[in-house]
Protein backbone atom coordinates (compact mmCIF):
# COMPACT_ATOMS: atom_id res chain seq x y z
CA UNK A 1 0.00 0.00 0.00
CA UNK A 2 2.72 2.53 0.59
CA UNK A 3 4.36 4.26 -2.34
CA UNK A 4 7.06 6.76 -3.25
CA UNK A 5 6.06 10.60 -1.68
CA UNK A 6 7.38 12.43 -4.49
CA UNK A 7 4.70 11.09 -6.83
CA UNK A 8 2.09 11.36 -3.73
CA UNK A 9 3.13 15.29 -3.52
CA UNK A 10 3.14 15.75 -7.46
CA UNK A 11 -0.87 14.05 -8.06
CA UNK A 12 -1.63 16.22 -4.78
CA UNK A 13 -0.45 19.10 -6.12
CA UNK A 14 -2.52 18.69 -9.01
CA UNK A 15 -5.63 17.42 -7.02
CA UNK A 16 -5.66 14.11 -7.95
CA UNK A 17 -7.89 11.62 -5.63
CA UNK A 18 -5.63 8.86 -4.93
CA UNK A 19 -6.67 5.14 -3.96
CA UNK A 20 -3.97 2.82 -2.33
CA UNK A 21 -3.91 -0.95 -3.13
CA UNK A 22 -2.55 -3.70 -0.91
CA UNK A 23 1.19 -5.06 -1.96
CA UNK A 24 1.85 -8.66 -1.46
CA UNK A 25 5.73 -9.82 -1.51
CA UNK A 26 5.69 -10.10 -4.80
CA UNK A 27 3.73 -6.66 -5.44
CA UNK A 28 0.72 -5.29 -5.80
CA UNK A 29 -2.23 -7.65 -5.17
CA UNK A 30 -3.86 -8.00 -8.54
CA UNK A 31 -7.55 -9.42 -6.90
CA UNK A 32 -7.34 -6.11 -4.73
CA UNK A 33 -6.36 -3.84 -7.38
CA UNK A 34 -9.06 -5.44 -9.65
CA UNK A 35 -11.67 -4.98 -7.42
CA UNK A 36 -11.13 -1.38 -6.22
CA UNK A 37 -11.11 -0.34 -9.64
CA UNK A 38 -14.73 -2.15 -10.39
CA UNK A 39 -15.73 -0.72 -6.96
CA UNK A 40 -14.26 2.91 -8.02
CA UNK A 41 -15.82 2.91 -11.52
CA UNK A 42 -19.12 1.59 -9.66
CA UNK A 43 -19.07 4.52 -8.06
CA UNK A 44 -18.59 6.71 -11.05
CA UNK A 45 -15.31 7.34 -10.88
CA UNK A 46 -12.45 7.56 -13.71
CA UNK A 47 -9.81 5.66 -12.73
CA UNK A 48 -6.50 7.46 -15.01
CA UNK A 49 -4.20 5.74 -14.41
CA UNK A 50 -1.85 2.88 -12.03
CA UNK A 51 1.19 4.37 -10.49
CA UNK A 52 3.78 1.21 -10.01
CA UNK A 53 7.36 1.06 -8.94
CA UNK A 54 7.75 -2.77 -9.90
CA UNK A 55 11.64 -2.06 -8.97
CA UNK A 56 12.54 -2.38 -5.69
CA UNK A 57 10.12 0.76 -4.92
CA UNK A 58 10.87 3.31 -1.91
CA UNK A 59 9.82 2.83 0.27
CA UNK A 60 9.43 -0.57 0.78
CA UNK A 61 12.05 -2.09 -1.30
CA UNK A 62 9.68 -4.60 -2.72
CA UNK A 63 9.78 -6.32 -6.47
CA UNK A 64 6.80 -7.03 -8.65
CA UNK A 65 7.41 -10.74 -9.66
CA UNK A 66 8.27 -11.63 -13.27
CA UNK A 67 4.57 -13.77 -13.78
CA UNK A 68 2.58 -10.59 -12.01
CA UNK A 69 4.12 -8.28 -14.29
CA UNK A 70 2.83 -9.98 -17.72
CA UNK A 71 -0.87 -9.92 -15.73
CA UNK A 72 -0.47 -6.10 -15.09
CA UNK A 73 -0.13 -5.37 -18.41
CA UNK A 74 -2.51 -7.58 -19.77
CA UNK A 75 -5.04 -6.40 -16.55
CA UNK A 76 -4.48 -2.38 -17.66
CA UNK A 77 -5.85 -4.16 -21.45
CA UNK A 78 -9.03 -5.32 -19.93
CA UNK A 79 -9.46 -2.52 -17.65
CA UNK A 80 -8.05 0.03 -20.31
CA UNK A 81 -6.27 1.88 -17.24
CA UNK A 82 -3.16 3.29 -18.47
CA UNK A 83 0.30 2.31 -16.56
CA UNK A 84 2.97 4.59 -15.11
CA UNK A 85 6.09 2.47 -14.70
CA UNK A 86 8.51 4.21 -12.14
CA UNK A 87 11.47 2.84 -12.27
CA UNK A 88 14.89 4.56 -10.75
CA UNK A 89 15.99 1.67 -9.40
CA UNK A 90 16.42 -0.82 -12.03
CA UNK A 91 19.71 -1.13 -12.15
CA UNK A 92 20.69 -1.51 -8.38
CA UNK A 93 19.46 -5.53 -8.04
CA UNK A 94 21.39 -6.99 -5.65
CA UNK A 95 23.22 -10.09 -7.43
CA UNK A 96 22.42 -12.79 -4.42
CA UNK A 97 19.00 -12.27 -4.76
CA UNK A 98 17.78 -10.70 -8.18
CA UNK A 99 19.04 -11.19 -12.33
CA UNK A 100 18.42 -8.62 -14.86
CA UNK A 101 15.42 -10.61 -16.24
CA UNK A 102 13.76 -9.94 -13.08
CA UNK A 103 14.01 -6.28 -13.38
CA UNK A 104 12.95 -6.31 -16.83
CA UNK A 105 10.48 -3.22 -17.14
CA UNK A 106 6.99 -4.12 -17.69
CA UNK A 107 7.37 -1.48 -20.93
CA UNK A 108 9.48 -3.76 -22.74
CA UNK A 109 6.13 -6.06 -23.61
CA UNK A 110 3.55 -3.23 -24.09
CA UNK A 111 2.79 -3.54 -27.53
CA UNK A 112 -0.30 -1.07 -27.56
CA UNK A 113 0.73 2.05 -26.08
CA UNK A 114 -0.27 1.26 -22.48
CA UNK A 115 2.49 2.44 -20.24
CA UNK A 116 3.99 5.33 -19.41
CA UNK A 117 7.97 4.88 -18.48
CA UNK A 118 9.79 7.11 -16.21
CA UNK A 119 13.21 6.72 -15.36
CA UNK A 120 16.17 8.80 -14.15
CA UNK A 121 19.99 8.92 -13.65
CA UNK A 122 19.77 9.91 -10.28
CA UNK A 123 20.57 6.45 -8.67
CA UNK A 124 23.28 6.29 -10.86
CA UNK A 125 25.20 8.62 -12.27
CA UNK A 126 24.24 11.42 -9.94
CA UNK A 127 21.18 12.52 -7.70
CA UNK A 128 22.59 16.20 -8.43
CA UNK A 129 22.13 16.09 -12.31
CA UNK A 130 18.58 16.29 -12.67
CA UNK A 131 18.08 14.31 -15.53
CA UNK A 132 15.68 12.01 -16.37
CA UNK A 133 13.59 10.25 -18.99
CA UNK A 134 10.11 9.04 -20.26
CA UNK A 135 9.03 6.17 -22.64
CA UNK A 136 5.67 7.09 -23.22
CA UNK A 137 2.82 6.52 -26.20
CA UNK A 138 3.59 9.29 -29.17
CA UNK A 139 0.08 11.10 -28.03
CA UNK A 140 1.24 11.60 -24.53
CA UNK A 141 4.75 12.25 -24.85
CA UNK A 142 3.93 15.20 -27.24
CA UNK A 143 1.67 16.61 -24.26
CA UNK A 144 4.10 16.00 -21.61
CA UNK A 145 6.84 17.75 -23.35
CA UNK A 146 4.76 21.01 -24.11
CA UNK A 147 3.96 20.99 -20.38
CA UNK A 148 7.01 20.32 -19.39
CA UNK A 149 8.63 23.24 -21.95
CA UNK A 150 5.75 25.43 -20.25
CA UNK A 151 7.07 24.42 -16.65
CA UNK A 152 10.89 24.80 -16.86
CA UNK A 153 11.65 25.50 -20.43
CA UNK A 154 14.29 23.03 -20.26
CA UNK A 155 16.15 20.21 -18.44
CA UNK A 156 19.89 21.62 -17.75
CA UNK A 157 22.07 21.64 -21.38
CA UNK A 158 25.47 20.72 -19.45
CA UNK A 159 23.91 18.10 -17.27
CA UNK A 160 22.60 16.20 -20.15
CA UNK A 161 25.69 16.74 -22.23
CA UNK A 162 27.61 14.90 -19.26
CA UNK A 163 25.09 12.38 -19.06
CA UNK A 164 25.09 11.52 -22.54
CA UNK A 165 28.93 11.26 -22.41
CA UNK A 166 28.68 8.87 -19.29
CA UNK A 167 26.18 6.99 -21.28
CA UNK A 168 28.53 6.58 -24.82
CA UNK A 169 31.68 6.16 -23.37
CA UNK A 170 30.88 3.44 -21.39
CA UNK A 171 31.26 4.74 -17.71
CA UNK A 172 27.95 3.77 -16.68
CA UNK A 173 27.97 0.34 -17.66
CA UNK A 174 31.27 -0.44 -16.14
CA UNK A 175 30.13 1.75 -12.79
CA UNK A 176 26.83 -0.79 -12.23
CA UNK A 177 28.44 -3.75 -11.13
CA UNK A 178 30.50 -1.88 -8.88
CA UNK A 179 27.53 -0.03 -7.40
CA UNK A 180 25.53 -3.46 -7.01
CA UNK A 181 27.95 -4.69 -4.87
CA UNK A 182 28.36 -1.28 -3.09
CA UNK A 183 24.87 -1.15 -2.02
CA UNK A 184 24.30 -4.84 -1.32
CA UNK A 185 26.94 -4.84 1.33
CA UNK A 186 25.03 -1.83 2.74
CA UNK A 187 21.91 -3.64 3.12
CA UNK A 188 23.96 -6.57 4.44
CA UNK A 189 25.07 -4.66 7.15
CA UNK A 190 21.77 -3.11 7.69
CA UNK A 191 20.16 -6.55 7.96
CA UNK A 192 23.31 -7.88 10.49
CA UNK A 193 22.50 -5.00 12.76
CA UNK A 194 18.75 -5.03 12.70
CA UNK A 195 18.45 -9.17 13.68
CA UNK A 196 21.24 -8.55 16.50
CA UNK A 197 19.79 -5.45 18.00
CA UNK A 198 15.75 -5.62 17.33
CA UNK A 199 15.46 -9.15 16.28
CA UNK A 200 12.23 -9.99 17.96
CA UNK A 201 10.93 -6.24 17.80
CA UNK A 202 10.99 -5.76 14.07
CA UNK A 203 10.34 -6.94 10.28
CA UNK A 204 10.62 -6.33 7.01
CA UNK A 205 10.92 -7.80 3.58
CA UNK A 206 14.47 -8.36 2.86
CA UNK A 207 15.60 -5.68 -0.25
CA UNK A 208 16.60 -7.64 -3.23
CA UNK A 209 17.84 -4.38 -4.92
CA UNK A 210 17.34 -0.43 -3.68
CA UNK A 211 18.24 1.62 -1.24
CA UNK A 212 15.48 0.86 1.32
CA UNK A 213 14.66 -1.24 4.16
CA UNK A 214 10.87 -0.84 5.24
CA UNK A 215 10.43 -1.99 8.89
CA UNK A 216 7.36 -2.53 10.96
CA UNK A 217 7.50 -2.67 14.78
CA UNK A 218 5.13 -3.19 17.06
CA UNK A 219 1.49 -2.09 16.53
CA UNK A 220 1.60 0.43 19.89
CA UNK A 221 4.22 1.73 18.22
CA UNK A 222 3.93 5.54 16.35
CA UNK A 223 6.72 6.06 14.17
CA UNK A 224 6.08 9.75 13.39
CA UNK A 225 5.30 10.17 17.41
CA UNK A 226 8.63 8.61 18.32
CA UNK A 227 11.02 11.50 16.42
CA UNK A 228 11.81 13.27 18.95
CA UNK A 229 12.76 10.32 20.89
CA UNK A 230 14.60 9.26 18.07
CA UNK A 231 16.31 12.74 17.77
CA UNK A 232 17.14 12.50 21.75
CA UNK A 233 19.45 9.05 20.72
CA UNK A 234 20.84 10.74 18.15
CA UNK A 235 19.20 8.98 14.83
CA UNK A 236 16.58 10.09 12.31
CA UNK A 237 14.09 8.02 9.98
CA UNK A 238 11.52 8.63 7.82
CA UNK A 239 7.95 7.59 9.16
CA UNK A 240 5.77 5.42 7.17
CA UNK A 241 2.46 7.57 7.68
CA UNK A 242 4.25 9.80 4.48
CA UNK A 243 3.95 7.26 1.99
CA UNK A 244 0.55 6.18 2.14
CA UNK A 245 -2.16 7.42 0.21
CA UNK A 246 -4.61 6.24 2.77
CA UNK A 247 -5.02 4.16 6.13
CA UNK A 248 -1.49 4.87 7.26
CA UNK A 249 0.21 2.45 9.24
CA UNK A 250 1.70 4.24 11.77
CA UNK A 251 4.41 1.76 13.16
CA UNK A 252 6.22 1.53 9.90
CA UNK A 253 9.17 3.36 9.05
CA UNK A 254 12.07 3.49 5.90
CA UNK A 255 15.45 3.36 6.93
CA UNK A 256 17.59 4.29 3.86
CA UNK A 257 21.30 2.21 3.33
CA UNK A 258 22.45 3.90 0.92
CA UNK A 259 24.52 7.11 1.81
CA UNK A 260 26.07 6.04 5.41
CA UNK A 261 29.01 3.61 5.45
CA UNK A 262 28.67 0.10 7.11
CA UNK A 263 29.98 1.62 9.94
CA UNK A 264 27.57 4.45 10.61
CA UNK A 265 24.68 2.20 9.45
CA UNK A 266 25.08 -0.34 12.87
CA UNK A 267 25.64 2.67 14.83
CA UNK A 268 22.39 4.12 13.49
CA UNK A 269 20.76 0.61 13.86
CA UNK A 270 22.06 0.68 17.52
CA UNK A 271 20.53 4.15 18.24
CA UNK A 272 17.40 3.26 16.70
CA UNK A 273 17.24 0.23 18.98
CA UNK A 274 17.35 2.14 22.21
CA UNK A 275 14.81 4.55 20.63
CA UNK A 276 12.44 1.76 20.29
CA UNK A 277 13.22 -0.11 23.92
CA UNK A 278 12.87 3.46 25.45
CA UNK A 279 9.25 4.24 23.62
CA UNK A 280 8.54 0.33 24.51
CA UNK A 281 8.98 1.02 28.24
CA UNK A 282 7.58 4.61 28.49
CA UNK A 283 4.31 3.30 26.43
CA UNK A 284 4.12 0.37 29.52
CA UNK A 285 4.78 2.86 31.89
CA UNK A 286 1.83 5.38 30.77
CA UNK A 287 -0.18 2.38 30.15
CA UNK A 288 0.34 1.22 33.91
CA UNK A 289 -1.64 4.44 34.84
CA UNK A 290 -0.29 8.05 35.13
CA UNK A 291 -0.63 8.17 39.01
CA UNK A 292 1.56 4.79 39.39
CA UNK A 293 4.27 6.37 37.42
CA UNK A 294 3.84 9.46 39.22
CA UNK A 295 5.04 7.66 42.46
CA UNK B 1 0.47 45.72 -22.58
CA UNK B 2 2.19 43.18 -23.75
CA UNK B 3 4.26 40.95 -21.37
CA UNK B 4 6.77 37.89 -21.01
CA UNK B 5 4.96 34.47 -22.51
CA UNK B 6 6.78 32.31 -19.96
CA UNK B 7 5.17 34.21 -17.07
CA UNK B 8 1.66 33.85 -18.70
CA UNK B 9 1.72 30.33 -19.43
CA UNK B 10 2.95 29.92 -15.74
CA UNK B 11 -0.14 31.98 -14.41
CA UNK B 12 -2.78 30.30 -16.99
CA UNK B 13 -1.31 26.91 -15.93
CA UNK B 14 -2.71 27.26 -12.16
CA UNK B 15 -5.74 28.88 -13.83
CA UNK B 16 -4.91 32.55 -13.41
CA UNK B 17 -7.19 35.07 -14.53
CA UNK B 18 -5.02 38.13 -15.78
CA UNK B 19 -5.32 41.35 -16.78
CA UNK B 20 -2.91 43.43 -18.50
CA UNK B 21 -2.30 47.28 -18.16
CA UNK B 22 -0.95 49.32 -20.54
CA UNK B 23 2.27 50.77 -20.89
CA UNK B 24 4.06 54.32 -21.94
CA UNK B 25 7.27 54.73 -23.30
CA UNK B 26 9.02 54.63 -19.13
CA UNK B 27 6.96 51.68 -18.78
CA UNK B 28 3.22 50.73 -17.25
CA UNK B 29 0.83 53.29 -17.10
CA UNK B 30 0.34 53.93 -13.19
CA UNK B 31 -2.83 55.49 -13.83
CA UNK B 32 -4.13 52.60 -15.84
CA UNK B 33 -3.22 50.55 -13.27
CA UNK B 34 -4.96 52.40 -10.68
CA UNK B 35 -8.51 52.06 -12.56
CA UNK B 36 -7.60 48.46 -13.50
CA UNK B 37 -6.99 47.73 -9.81
CA UNK B 38 -9.90 49.26 -7.88
CA UNK B 39 -12.02 48.48 -11.28
CA UNK B 40 -11.88 44.81 -10.13
CA UNK B 41 -12.26 45.10 -6.86
CA UNK B 42 -15.46 47.27 -7.36
CA UNK B 43 -16.25 43.96 -9.68
CA UNK B 44 -15.62 42.05 -6.45
CA UNK B 45 -12.03 40.31 -7.86
CA UNK B 46 -9.16 39.77 -5.66
CA UNK B 47 -6.10 41.23 -6.85
CA UNK B 48 -3.35 38.95 -6.30
CA UNK B 49 -0.02 40.76 -7.28
CA UNK B 50 1.54 42.45 -9.64
CA UNK B 51 3.86 41.36 -12.54
CA UNK B 52 6.21 43.60 -14.16
CA UNK B 53 9.92 43.31 -15.92
CA UNK B 54 10.61 46.73 -15.14
CA UNK B 55 14.67 46.22 -16.92
CA UNK B 56 14.26 45.95 -20.66
CA UNK B 57 10.93 43.56 -20.83
CA UNK B 58 10.71 40.75 -23.06
CA UNK B 59 9.30 41.42 -25.86
CA UNK B 60 9.10 45.33 -25.60
CA UNK B 61 12.97 46.04 -24.42
CA UNK B 62 11.41 49.27 -22.29
CA UNK B 63 12.35 50.10 -19.21
CA UNK B 64 10.75 51.39 -16.31
CA UNK B 65 11.63 54.56 -15.36
CA UNK B 66 13.37 55.55 -11.85
CA UNK B 67 10.58 57.94 -10.61
CA UNK B 68 8.13 55.35 -11.83
CA UNK B 69 9.83 52.50 -9.44
CA UNK B 70 9.54 54.43 -6.62
CA UNK B 71 5.56 55.66 -7.30
CA UNK B 72 5.08 51.70 -8.07
CA UNK B 73 6.38 50.73 -4.48
CA UNK B 74 4.46 53.44 -3.28
CA UNK B 75 1.45 52.11 -4.98
CA UNK B 76 1.86 48.59 -3.77
CA UNK B 77 1.59 50.05 -0.18
CA UNK B 78 -1.14 52.26 -0.60
CA UNK B 79 -3.57 49.66 -2.75
CA UNK B 80 -1.93 46.53 -0.15
CA UNK B 81 -0.85 44.66 -4.05
CA UNK B 82 2.05 42.42 -3.75
CA UNK B 83 4.68 42.97 -6.75
CA UNK B 84 6.37 40.59 -8.79
CA UNK B 85 9.30 41.71 -10.11
CA UNK B 86 11.14 39.89 -12.64
CA UNK B 87 14.55 40.51 -13.54
CA UNK B 88 16.79 38.76 -15.89
CA UNK B 89 18.09 41.71 -18.66
CA UNK B 90 18.99 43.83 -15.44
CA UNK B 91 23.03 43.33 -16.16
CA UNK B 92 22.20 43.96 -20.23
CA UNK B 93 22.08 47.58 -20.25
CA UNK B 94 23.38 49.10 -22.85
CA UNK B 95 26.25 52.29 -21.91
CA UNK B 96 24.81 54.64 -24.52
CA UNK B 97 22.11 54.95 -22.86
CA UNK B 98 21.47 54.27 -19.60
CA UNK B 99 23.27 53.11 -16.35
CA UNK B 100 23.84 51.27 -13.21
CA UNK B 101 21.43 53.02 -11.83
CA UNK B 102 18.41 53.10 -14.36
CA UNK B 103 18.66 48.80 -13.85
CA UNK B 104 18.22 49.54 -9.82
CA UNK B 105 15.35 47.00 -8.60
CA UNK B 106 12.75 47.91 -6.96
CA UNK B 107 13.51 45.42 -4.56
CA UNK B 108 15.97 47.55 -3.54
CA UNK B 109 14.01 50.13 -1.43
CA UNK B 110 11.33 47.32 -0.37
CA UNK B 111 11.48 47.94 3.37
CA UNK B 112 7.81 46.26 3.65
CA UNK B 113 8.69 43.10 2.33
CA UNK B 114 6.02 44.07 -0.68
CA UNK B 115 8.32 42.51 -3.50
CA UNK B 116 9.07 39.45 -5.09
CA UNK B 117 12.16 39.56 -6.74
CA UNK B 118 12.99 37.04 -9.14
CA UNK B 119 16.33 36.78 -11.60
CA UNK B 120 18.62 34.54 -12.92
CA UNK B 121 21.93 33.88 -13.66
CA UNK B 122 20.32 32.55 -17.75
CA UNK B 123 20.94 35.66 -19.68
CA UNK B 124 24.56 36.41 -18.41
CA UNK B 125 26.49 33.49 -17.65
CA UNK B 126 24.56 30.34 -19.62
CA UNK B 127 20.84 29.37 -20.45
CA UNK B 128 21.93 26.17 -20.06
CA UNK B 129 22.39 25.85 -16.46
CA UNK B 130 19.00 26.30 -15.08
CA UNK B 131 19.81 28.33 -12.21
CA UNK B 132 17.82 31.16 -10.99
CA UNK B 133 17.27 33.38 -7.68
CA UNK B 134 14.57 34.73 -5.41
CA UNK B 135 14.32 37.01 -2.76
CA UNK B 136 11.02 37.26 -1.22
CA UNK B 137 9.33 38.50 2.30
CA UNK B 138 10.36 35.12 4.41
CA UNK B 139 6.88 33.92 4.67
CA UNK B 140 6.53 33.49 1.11
CA UNK B 141 10.07 32.05 0.77
CA UNK B 142 9.39 29.20 3.30
CA UNK B 143 6.22 28.60 0.72
CA UNK B 144 8.04 28.66 -2.47
CA UNK B 145 10.60 26.42 -1.07
CA UNK B 146 8.26 23.83 -0.15
CA UNK B 147 6.36 24.54 -4.13
CA UNK B 148 9.82 24.02 -5.39
CA UNK B 149 10.79 21.06 -3.60
CA UNK B 150 7.82 19.53 -3.60
CA UNK B 151 7.85 20.38 -7.96
CA UNK B 152 11.70 19.06 -8.62
CA UNK B 153 13.32 18.58 -5.43
CA UNK B 154 16.20 20.26 -5.84
CA UNK B 155 18.19 22.54 -8.62
CA UNK B 156 20.87 20.87 -10.41
CA UNK B 157 23.83 20.97 -7.51
CA UNK B 158 26.80 20.95 -10.30
CA UNK B 159 25.45 23.90 -12.16
CA UNK B 160 24.58 25.45 -8.58
CA UNK B 161 28.58 25.12 -8.17
CA UNK B 162 29.69 26.16 -11.51
CA UNK B 163 27.60 29.11 -11.08
CA UNK B 164 29.06 29.67 -7.70
CA UNK B 165 32.81 29.42 -8.51
CA UNK B 166 31.98 32.17 -11.52
CA UNK B 167 30.53 34.65 -9.38
CA UNK B 168 33.15 33.96 -6.29
CA UNK B 169 35.96 34.22 -8.99
CA UNK B 170 34.88 37.43 -10.56
CA UNK B 171 34.63 35.85 -13.81
CA UNK B 172 30.73 37.16 -14.10
CA UNK B 173 31.80 40.72 -12.95
CA UNK B 174 34.71 40.92 -15.36
CA UNK B 175 32.18 39.53 -18.31
CA UNK B 176 29.18 41.96 -18.19
CA UNK B 177 31.17 45.18 -19.87
CA UNK B 178 31.70 43.04 -22.78
CA UNK B 179 28.39 41.36 -22.85
CA UNK B 180 26.67 44.62 -22.71
CA UNK B 181 29.28 46.16 -25.62
CA UNK B 182 28.29 42.75 -27.47
CA UNK B 183 24.54 42.89 -27.21
CA UNK B 184 24.45 46.96 -27.66
CA UNK B 185 26.26 46.27 -30.81
CA UNK B 186 23.28 43.83 -32.44
CA UNK B 187 20.98 45.99 -31.42
CA UNK B 188 22.45 48.80 -33.42
CA UNK B 189 22.55 46.21 -36.29
CA UNK B 190 19.11 45.81 -36.44
CA UNK B 191 18.28 48.99 -35.95
CA UNK B 192 20.40 50.36 -38.79
CA UNK B 193 19.10 47.71 -40.86
CA UNK B 194 15.27 48.16 -39.94
CA UNK B 195 15.48 51.89 -40.37
CA UNK B 196 17.22 51.14 -43.93
CA UNK B 197 14.54 48.23 -45.19
CA UNK B 198 11.87 49.48 -43.75
CA UNK B 199 12.10 52.65 -41.72
CA UNK B 200 8.54 53.75 -43.83
CA UNK B 201 6.71 50.68 -42.66
CA UNK B 202 7.43 49.87 -38.71
CA UNK B 203 8.54 51.56 -35.74
CA UNK B 204 9.60 50.45 -32.19
CA UNK B 205 10.84 51.61 -29.20
CA UNK B 206 14.22 52.24 -28.89
CA UNK B 207 16.05 49.12 -26.76
CA UNK B 208 18.17 50.56 -24.06
CA UNK B 209 19.20 47.05 -23.18
CA UNK B 210 18.46 43.39 -23.18
CA UNK B 211 17.94 41.36 -26.35
CA UNK B 212 14.67 42.47 -28.15
CA UNK B 213 12.99 44.30 -30.45
CA UNK B 214 9.27 45.45 -30.41
CA UNK B 215 8.19 46.03 -33.67
CA UNK B 216 5.08 47.33 -35.21
CA UNK B 217 3.70 46.77 -38.64
CA UNK B 218 0.99 48.60 -40.41
CA UNK B 219 -2.38 47.98 -38.70
CA UNK B 220 -3.70 45.74 -41.85
CA UNK B 221 -1.05 43.16 -41.19
CA UNK B 222 -1.16 40.41 -38.95
CA UNK B 223 2.19 39.17 -37.72
CA UNK B 224 0.42 35.41 -36.91
CA UNK B 225 -1.42 35.02 -40.40
CA UNK B 226 2.38 36.62 -42.09
CA UNK B 227 4.26 33.77 -40.84
CA UNK B 228 4.17 30.80 -43.24
CA UNK B 229 4.93 33.73 -45.87
CA UNK B 230 7.96 34.18 -43.57
CA UNK B 231 9.02 31.21 -44.01
CA UNK B 232 9.18 31.54 -47.90
CA UNK B 233 11.05 34.49 -47.62
CA UNK B 234 13.37 32.08 -45.04
CA UNK B 235 12.91 34.32 -41.82
CA UNK B 236 11.06 33.58 -38.69
CA UNK B 237 10.25 36.07 -36.09
CA UNK B 238 8.01 35.67 -32.98
CA UNK B 239 4.00 36.63 -33.62
CA UNK B 240 3.30 39.49 -30.92
CA UNK B 241 -0.41 38.45 -30.08
CA UNK B 242 1.79 35.26 -27.91
CA UNK B 243 2.41 38.41 -25.27
CA UNK B 244 -0.83 39.35 -24.43
CA UNK B 245 -3.02 38.59 -21.82
CA UNK B 246 -6.16 40.60 -23.55
CA UNK B 247 -6.64 42.40 -26.62
CA UNK B 248 -3.58 41.04 -28.75
CA UNK B 249 -2.37 43.96 -31.12
CA UNK B 250 -1.73 41.70 -33.98
CA UNK B 251 0.33 43.60 -35.58
CA UNK B 252 3.32 43.54 -33.15
CA UNK B 253 6.27 41.27 -33.39
CA UNK B 254 9.36 40.33 -31.62
CA UNK B 255 12.64 40.42 -33.18
CA UNK B 256 15.65 39.20 -31.11
CA UNK B 257 19.12 40.47 -31.85
CA UNK B 258 20.82 38.26 -29.20
CA UNK B 259 21.71 34.82 -30.91
CA UNK B 260 22.83 35.72 -34.58
CA UNK B 261 25.63 37.87 -35.87
CA UNK B 262 25.12 41.22 -37.24
CA UNK B 263 25.56 39.91 -40.84
CA UNK B 264 22.65 37.90 -40.43
CA UNK B 265 21.02 40.00 -38.65
CA UNK B 266 21.00 42.54 -41.37
CA UNK B 267 20.57 39.19 -43.98
CA UNK B 268 17.19 38.34 -41.04
CA UNK B 269 15.70 41.99 -41.76
CA UNK B 270 16.04 42.19 -45.55
CA UNK B 271 13.95 39.28 -45.28
CA UNK B 272 11.67 40.66 -43.19
CA UNK B 273 11.00 43.42 -45.13
CA UNK B 274 10.89 40.73 -48.72
CA UNK B 275 8.14 39.48 -46.42
CA UNK B 276 6.55 42.53 -45.36
CA UNK B 277 5.97 44.55 -48.88
CA UNK B 278 4.81 41.36 -50.18
CA UNK B 279 2.19 40.40 -47.93
CA UNK B 280 1.33 44.34 -48.02
CA UNK B 281 1.07 43.65 -51.92
CA UNK B 282 -0.80 40.66 -51.63
CA UNK B 283 -3.69 42.38 -49.01
CA UNK B 284 -3.75 45.61 -51.32
CA UNK B 285 -4.35 43.04 -53.91
CA UNK B 286 -6.99 41.19 -52.15
CA UNK B 287 -8.67 44.66 -51.26
CA UNK B 288 -9.24 45.78 -55.00
CA UNK B 289 -11.64 42.50 -55.28
CA UNK B 290 -10.70 39.04 -56.29
CA UNK B 291 -12.24 39.51 -59.53
CA UNK B 292 -10.06 42.18 -60.72
CA UNK B 293 -7.03 40.26 -59.39
CA UNK B 294 -8.03 37.47 -61.38
CA UNK B 295 -7.94 39.03 -64.42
Amino acid sequence: MPTYTGAITAFRNVQAEMVGVRQEADGIDLDALDETCQRLRREGRRVKFLYVVPNFQNPTGLLIGREKRRRLLDWSATRDVLLVEDDPYREIYFEDSATEADVRPIKAEDEDGRVVYLSSFSKTIAPGYRVAWMAAPPPLAVKFEMAKQAEDLLTGSFDQRVIYEACRRGILERQLPMLRRYYQEKRDAMEAALKDALGDLVTWPAPKGGFFLWTTMPAQLDAEAMIPRAVEHGVVYVAGEAFFVNAPQTNTLRLSFSAPSAERIREGVARLASTIRAELDSLSVRAEGPSRAAR
